[in-house]
């Protein structure tokens, strides 16, 4: 299984909405942050096979940390408050391939 | 970044559903598919935190060899036609650890 990534670092946002009372990410400002995090891939021109893949995905099963997001296949677990942190998530692992111990759940 | 992984298979179906022509894996059965997963899987009591997790996701951008899923951390892409196909990758890979060679993209 050490063969090259269809994506070098492939995000998946938690964009799920509960009604039922136990936290949600969508509550949290998980939709902005997805949109936000896609367009600067996209502007960085970092979009693509072999490189960066910014995903919508269901419940990660995370709620009460969330919002969350997680980055494969490193397995990197991160939580964030707003776009300041979506694009340190960005410069300091997604390009410069360091975790940002800050944020990292 | 060896730590180990929160998932040990962290699952996700590409469930998009496209207007424009383009194929998508909505149109070829993909969330029945990802229901029948998540259920065998909790069958399976595989479900949760070090073990297996079975997520929704939007667009994996791999339309034209779809419908598709993808395993991380190992980063392996599978198509599939029905629920056998499914059970084979539950049975071979996320429980056997084993690669279905058969379906994988």
């Amino acid at each position: 299984m050490s063969e090259k990534q269809y994506y070098q670092h492939h995000v998946f946002f938690c964009l799920n909405h509960r009604e039922e009372g136990r936290p949600c990410c969508a509550d949290k400002g998980a939709q902005t942050a997805q949109e936000h995090a896609k367009k600067r891939i996209k502007q960085l021109d970092l979009s693509g096979q072999g490189k960066v893949r910014i995903n919508k995905a269901g419940c990660l099963d995370r709620c009460e940390e969330g919002p969350v997001l997680v980055v494969y296949p490193e397995g990197t677990w991160y939580t964030y408050i707003d776009n300041e942190d979506i694009n340190e998530i960005i410069d300091v692992h997604l390009v410069g391939g360091k975790i940002v111990e800050r944020l990292k759940i």
